[in-house]
């Protein structure tokens, strides 16, 4: 009986004709992977009547000029001073980080990164009062009335016009300055809530307990003393005293936070967190002809497909050919997107492609595993169609999300500086002959579409009731402008303890002078 | 163009193919006022196919034990020693409260009422003691492989017959034993979650944190040193060393919320608690003919709607002639549902029922005022329905609910005891004359409606949710099960503070020592 209860939910439509005559939404996105994922909310905005206008930099690495979708507007970003291949050259330094032991490998990769972001910030600020000192543009932003501003928090320039032209706000986040968004505006108590960048769960130990506090205390350091400082000379000029960056993130209306609690370790969130984690995801399309015949071919033994995202173009060439030689020697065919030089130790079971069509591949049923930088598109690809998953992570959160799957199970993980033929071939045989990868990454996948309401549908859903309501003010904690020693209630504790101690030694005080006063009379002759 | 994108939206249904099998229910709700909001979800499980049984006791107050939509079985229960009229009893106590000024009102209600509960729990624990010596029964129970425990955790036997008979367990909750549910399952900081039972809001001064703080205090120390001792025995004979209430309370896989954040202050959330606030609203059908006569011969007046509703029959004789008198000079029609001798001040305005079709008659469109006494139930009829609220809180979370409503200017509070006719006459007048009440109470009703799944369907997704993936522990927090002192990282603290401690002194010492030597050496003579 209990199994004919496994049924496929049917997810829900939000009714198309609500809402038909739209809003007017401002755009600011995050370049790189980032904005393939906007730009799934910005079609699916779009079909539903709503004008859109995207605010891009000229020097742009994936957003184009001209859209169907869109109009865009060229204005000063990170991407005028810093090109795409500035990852690729960090990407040596952050794969040395792996000679140090243990959780000092996780500080290592985070200085690097944190003080990339802090070069990023600075750039920031300088985009960002220079398009508020744009007089014409301004008034053409706050002319055009836009109902919302819908951004990505990962860089700050959204979140600074958005306030300044005082347009309701949504955010499509995950990152922050600091780590995780869910850092800055739900509680997360660091004995179960793992830091971004620590490679930590949820069942930690005191010793890695101890290491998440450290993750902890140092981004709020890099918070309050490294980016609110970046922007201090901006906020000055342009914003109320005592306004800040984190100050202008927390009044944003609602976070659709791109992840679920199928994915992330279970956690307090807040009311107006939304989430959408896998709203990229859909149903694998029919292959090109010939990629259907590379896949037909590999017979009982599948395929293995291998990408590392948007960012890093490629690795170190031993690397690559350690990856090729592995690779020839199994019975599987392996698609490998791969730029650059070709690596000699290739063997004829490898194809090596400029781009793939990702999502159609790991739907394949001949699909048997995926090799992974661990991006969080890519990884909730591989959850929602059920594919096993081998993450090289490189950068960022990518190390964390392959933490999650590997938790549960359904992937494994390797340091790609570490990486021998001999570890690589186990890995990989281990996540192909081992059928509990698979289990359980299909365990979760029929978990993801569990949902009264697909994510994409959640997203437009939040997006439309803070234009619908204008805001949502009603579902914004009152503590999130609390100064930090009330929220925690330390004034109340102090008074509280001063009045005890008071009464304490008071009391003292009145008990000695009795019994001086008692043993004075004693000591007086009768 | 911005009104235009108020449009109500169009909820969406749960497919109603999906689950046809059915699972089996086992349920044990709370008597009173709390069943009459669990049969709306039995009735929509029992019409999707489910089997349900429920255990009540042969004394039940409003619990039948026949019914189509369930089975019963009859166990000992709190109502075979309490009666219903107990309430009653001690509602002249609870009113008397209001001879203390400010929050010591609130604390002379809390211990009151923690007073029963405390009692309640004591028979509570005697009838799980006798429940699960019952061989015959827990055999029964034991053999008839139930999906599901789903049951209202304000009373414990749910809980504890669930965890032993190892169910899975969905909560349909507002109240735990030392208050609402949220303190047990989320993070709830003092500094602007106000405790239950403190009339609080999430604004809190200086003072009120402190209000808030004890009120929280006392309820840590009612959880472990007066309710988990009660049920030492049951547990010590029946469970696995260390379990406690709070334990098997924690353990519940979904907790179905019978509130929301259009009525509750934004506040920390779990991802296993669904938010299913206002399942029981119903758009309003037409009344009676002689109810339907008696509104509209009320003209351009309207209607005043009073209830008190189930637990308490009857006001003390002094109060309902004030209010009678009260009434009797309105120019308005008044329908009270009244128990007990007519007051001898009743206006010919006024009609007293034993009974009212309560949802009907807030829908109707000449109703204008709803006087309360705060009961979840009603107050979101009347925030569905859009009608202002006149609060005359008695016993519970009545003050807190009603504190809600006024804090967004939908209705006013008045203490019973302290009630004149001057005074009542003032508040009704006020809530008639005053449109921003009205316009308030139909903003809030906007906002609840405007919601993607209706909270039926949400609480009917959940508790299938459940059966079908056989639990929810990737919704359950790893925070549940640490010791306070690992969750609040006071170990990791002590450790590094001694650290810090003995490096800070190690250091002084060393420097102290070379000192020493230094100036040892310059008093030597050369």
């Amino acid at each position: 009986r209990a199994t004919a209860l496994v049924v496929k939910i049917k997810q829900l439509k939000l009714d198309p004709n609500f809402n038909t005559e739209g809003g007017k939404i401002l755009v600011v996105p995050v370049d790189g992977s980032h904005w393939i994922n906007m730009k799934v909310i910005l079609a699916e905005l779009h079909s539903r009547g709503h004008q859109i206008t995207v605010l891009r930099s000229a020097k742009s690495w994936y957003i184009p000029s001209n859209s169907t979708v869109y109009t865009s507007i060229d204005v000063p970003m990170l991407q005028d001073e810093v090109d795409i291949n500035y990852y690729n050259k960090m990407l040596p330094d952050v794969m040395n980080c792996c000679r140090y032991p243990g959780f000092l490998h996780t500080f290592c990769v985070r200085f690097l990164i944190t003080s990339m972001l802090t070069q990023g910030h600075d750039t920031l600020a300088r985009s960002a009062a220079e398009i508020l000192d744009n007089f014409v543009l301004m008034k053409k932003l706050q002319e055009s009335k836009f109902d919302l501003m819908l951004t990505d928090p990962g860089m700050s320039l959204g979140v600074i016009l958005g306030s300044y032209v005082k347009l309701l706000m949504v955010f499509n986040v995950r990152w922050l300055n600091t780590g995780e968004g869910h850092f800055a505006i739900a509680p997360s108590p660091v004995s179960y809530v793992p830091h971004t960048m620590s490679e930590l769960h949820d069942k930690m130990d005191f010793l890695e307990r101890t290491n998440n506090m450290l993750h902890y205390l140092y981004s709020v350091y890099q918070q309050y003393f490294v980016i609110n400082p970046a922007y201090s000379e901006v906020f000055q000029r342009h914003f109320p005293p005592g306004t800040d960056l984190l100050s202008l993130q927390l009044s944003a209306d609602i976070w659709l936070f791109r992840s679920d609690f199928v994915f992330e370790f279970p956690r307090p969130t807040m009311p107006n967190v939304a989430y959408i984690g896998g709203f990229q995801c859909k149903e694998a399309k029919p292959l090109p002809a010939e990629l259907e015949a590379f896949m037909q071919s590999s017979g009982e033994h599948g395929v293995i497909i291998m990408s590392l995202g948007t960012l890093v173009s490629s690795l170190p060439s031993e690397i690559t050919e350690t990856i090729a030689a592995a690779f020839a020697q199994l019975p599987q065919n392996v698609i490998w997107r791969f730029l650059g030089e070709k690596p000699s130790s290739l063997g004829n079971n490898t194809l090596l492609v400029n781009w793939l069509p990702q999502n159609d591949l790991l739907g394949h049923p001949k699909t048997r595993v995926f090799v992974a930088h661990g991006g969080l598109n890519g990884l909730y690809e591989a959850m929602c169609l059920g594919v096993p998953v081998l993450g090289m992570p490189l950068l960022f959160d990518q190390f964390d999300n392959i933490v999650r799957l590997k938790m549960r199970g359904a992937a494994r993980m390797m340091r790609v500086k570490l990486l021998t033929k001999e570890i690589f071939l186990e890995a990989l045989k281990d996540l192909l002959e081992n059928p509990s990868y698979r289990k359980n990454i299909q365990h979760l996948s029929q978990l993801h579409r569990d949902q009264p309401v697909s994510p994409l549908d959640t997203a437009i859903f939040w997006i439309e009731y803070v234009i619908r309501n204008r805001g949502a003010a009603h579902l914004k904690s009152a503590g999130l402008s609390l100064p930090w020693y009330t929220y925690f209630c330390l004034d109340v504790a102090a008074i509280v303890m001063t009045i005890t101690g008071t009464f304490i030694w008071g009391s003292v005080l009145v008990c000695r002078c009795l019994c001086c006063r008692r043993s004075r009379k004693k000591m007086k002759p009768e």
